[in-house]
C-alpha cells in the first residue's frame, strides 16, 4: 500500500464534535426552534421558482451585501458574505494568521477558534475569562501586546457562557491594541447592543454576524463581515470564487428584507431565557450564569450524569467534555415554551432524585 | 492609520476573474443553458417546503453521499460532498500541500489549480501539454517524480482545451507514480468514459465530480470526491463543520435521484458540440480543437478583436488574456441550438469582414 504524504499535522487536527441524534427536544446547538415565518416561506418559494439553477452565483450575493450595507449606512464594499460566520472567521484567521503568528481569543469561548488557528498555521493564544466568565479587558489587552498578536477575537455575547462583554471593555480593547480585532456578534440580536458604533472610530475593528441564530437560518449557512473596505478586499481574497451559493444568498436576502418579522420571536426567546434562568437558579446546586443570548450555561456538580439522564429521555443539551474551564457545565438553548418547560422539569426531577 | 498584518503574500494572491455582464447569450462559463427540468423543479419545491430552515445541516449531506456511493457500489465513507468540486480541489491541495511541497498539473488546464497551490502554501508545477493540447503522459510522470510531488492533478476531459486524456494514459500515470492523484472529471458526463474503473486497483487515485455542468446546478455549488475511505477521512478533516448547506444538498440529492432526466440534454449538448465543431472548423483561419466536453476551444489570430466584437453584440465567450499557451484562444460553451446558431453566425460574420 502506497503511503500518501498528507499535510504535516493534518492527522492530529482537532475536529468539531457534531454528532447528532434524533432528539425529541433539541436544545444543543443554539438554533432557533421555529422554522421560517409563513409569510417569508411563501415569498422564498416564489423567488426560488425563478432562480436560474444552471447559472453560477452572480448578483444575488451582491444584492444581499448591498441590502446589509444600506441598513448600516455603509457601502457594499464594507460587507463580505460567506458560508456562515464560520467561513468569515476561518478566512479572517487565514488572512491575518500564518506561521509564527499569534491570534488571541478568550477562554472559554467558541470552540472553533482554536481549530481555525491550527488550520491557518497560526498559534492560538487563549486568555482566561474571570472565574465568573466575565471578561478581563486588561488581561486581554496585555496578552495581545505581549504576544504581538496579528488578530484578536472577542465573542460578544460570548458562546458558550452567554456573557455580554461591556461596550466600554470593547472600546478599551479597540483603542489599546493596534492589530486587527473582530467582534463575533453571532448572538447580538438577543441583546441588542452592538459594537457597530465603534467601526467609524476604529478602522481595525470588524464585526462578524450570522443568519443562523436569531434569524433561524442555520440550514442555509450565511454570515457576514462588516469592516473597513480595505479589510473586506483583503479577506475577500482569501475566499474562493463562487463560495456562496445562490439558494442560500436569496434565502438570506428575503429574511433580511423581512427581518422585522423576527422581532416577536427574538423577544419571546429573551423572555424565555429570563424565565428559565430564574427557574433554574432556584434549583439547589445549580449555578446559572447571566446570559445575553438565546441559551443558558449552567454548572452543576453532577452535570455528566444529568446530561446522560437528559439524553436518555430524548433531550439534547450541549456538554463540553473536558474542555478547559467548562467542567460540569451544560449549555441549554431556548426552545419553544413547552420545550423549555419540559427541559426544566427534567432537570428539576433529576436534581431532586439525587438529594 | 493602523497598519494591519495581513498574511504574507495575501496581497499578491491571484484572483479568479469572474467579472460578468448581462449577456444576451452567455456561453462563457461552461454552464448548462437550460434550467431545471420541470419535473425536478416540482419535486424540489415540494421538498424545500418541508425543510427545517432553522436547523444546522445534518443527515441531508449524508443522504446525498449514500446515494452517490450506492450508484458506484461503494460505501458512503468513500464519498466527500463539498461546495462544488472547487472546494474539493481546494481541500485536496490543502490536505496534500504545504510549505515546500509540490503539486503537479497540466498546462493549460483549469486556472484555479495555480491559485489553490498558492493558498495551500504549496508550489504549483505546471507541465506543458503537447502543442495540440494532447496529454504527454511520460512528461507528466517525469515531472511528478523529479519534483517528488505530493499531489498530481489531471483534468479530463481537460478545461479549457476540451481534450480527453486517454484512459491508457491515466492508468499509466496511476501505476507510475506513488503520490496522491486526482482526476478532475467535471466534464466527464459529456464523454461518458470515466477513470472510476481504476479506483479499485489504485487506491491513491481519486475522482472529483460536480453538479455544476452536465446536471445544470452551478447555482447550488455541489461537488464530490470519490476515493479510498482513508483519503476521504483525511480530506474531510480539512473541511469545516457544516460546510455544505441544506438547500444545496437536497437540490443535488433530487437531481441525482432523477439524473436520467438529464440524458437527453447531455446528448443534445454533445450533438451541438459536434455540429458547432464542424461548422466552425470550416471557417477560414479558425482552428477548432477536438472536445469531449460541453464547450469548444478555438484559436484564431484575431481572437482579441473577435472577442470584442462578440461582447459588443451581447455574446459572452471566454477569453484567457495572456494566460500561458492560450493566446488567441476563445472558449465557447454550448448553449441552446438557437444560441449556438447565433454565435456561429456572429463569428462567421466577423471573420468574413476581416478578409
Amino acid at each position: 500500500m502506497i503511503k500518501l504524504k498528507y499535510r504535516t499535522g493534518l492527522k492530529d487536527m482537532p475536529s468539531y464534535d457534531v454528532v447528532e441524534r434524533d432528539w425529541d427536544i433539541k436544545v444543543n446547538a443554539n438554533e432557533s426552534n421555529m422554522n421560517l415565518p409563513p409569510i417569508i416561506e411563501d415569498r422564498l418559494m416564489a423567488r426560488l421558482a425563478s432562480v436560474a439553477f444552471n447559472r453560477y452565483p452572480n448578483e444575488q450575493v451582491e444584492l444581499l451585501a448591498e441590502q446589509i450595507a444600506d441598513n448600516f449606512r455603509l457601502d457594499k464594499e464594507n460587507i463580505l458574505i460567506a458560508n456562515g460566520s464560520s467561513e468569515i472567521l476561518e478566512k479572517l484567521f487565514f488572512a491575518f494568521g500564518g506561521r509564527g503568528r499569534k491570534i488571541v481569543y478568550p477562554q472559554p469561548s467558541f470552540s472553533m477558534y482554536k481549530i481555525y488557528a491550527k488550520f491557518s498555521a497560526s498559534i492560538g493564544v487563549p486568555v482566561d475569562l474571570n472565574d465568573d466568565y466575565t471578561f478581563n479587558a486588561s488581561d486581554f489587552v496585555n496578552a495581545v501586546k505581549e504576544n504581538k498578536a496579528s488578530l484578536a477575537v472577542i465573542c460578544s455575547p460570548n458562546n458558550p457562557t452567554g456573557t455580554k462583554i461591556p461596550m466600554a471593555d470593547i472600546e478599551y480593547v479597540a483603542k489599546s491594541i493596534d492589530c486587527a480585532l473582530v467582534i463575533d456578534e453571532a448572538y447580538v440580536e438577543f441583546d441588542g447592543e452592538s459594537a457597530m458604533r465603534f467601526l467609524k472610530d476604529y478602522p481595525h475593528l470588524m464585526i462578524a454576524r450570522t443568519f443562523s441564530k436569531a434569524y433561524g437560518l442555520a440550514s442555509a449557512r450565511v454570515g457576514y463581515l462588516i469592516a473597513d473596505k480595505k479589510i473586506i478586499e483583503m479577506v475577500g481574497k482569501a475566499c474562493m470564487p463562487y463560495h456562496v451559493n445562490v439558494l442560500s444568498a436569496i434565502t438570506a436576502d428575503i429574511v433580511y428584507q423581512m427581518r422585522d418579522e423576527y422581532i416577536p420571536r427574538i423577544q419571546m426567546t429573551v423572555a424565555e431565557r429570563k424565565r428559565m434562568s430564574e427557574q433554574l437558579s432556584k434549583i439547589d446546586g445549580i449555578t446559572v450564569y447571566p446570559s445575553a443570548t438565546n441559551f443558558i450555561l449552567i454548572k452543576y456538580d453532577k452535570a455528566v450524569a444529568l446530561n446522560e439522564y437528559l439524553e436518555n429521555i430524548g433531550i439534547g443539551v450541549r456538554s463540553f467534555g473536558n474542555a478547559p474551564r467548562l467542567e460540569n457545565c451544560l449549555r441549554i438553548s431556548m426552545g419553544t415554551r413547552p420545550e423549555n418547560d419540559a427541559v426544566y422539569k427534567a432537570i428539576k426531577d433529576f436534581v431532586e432524585s439525587q438529594n
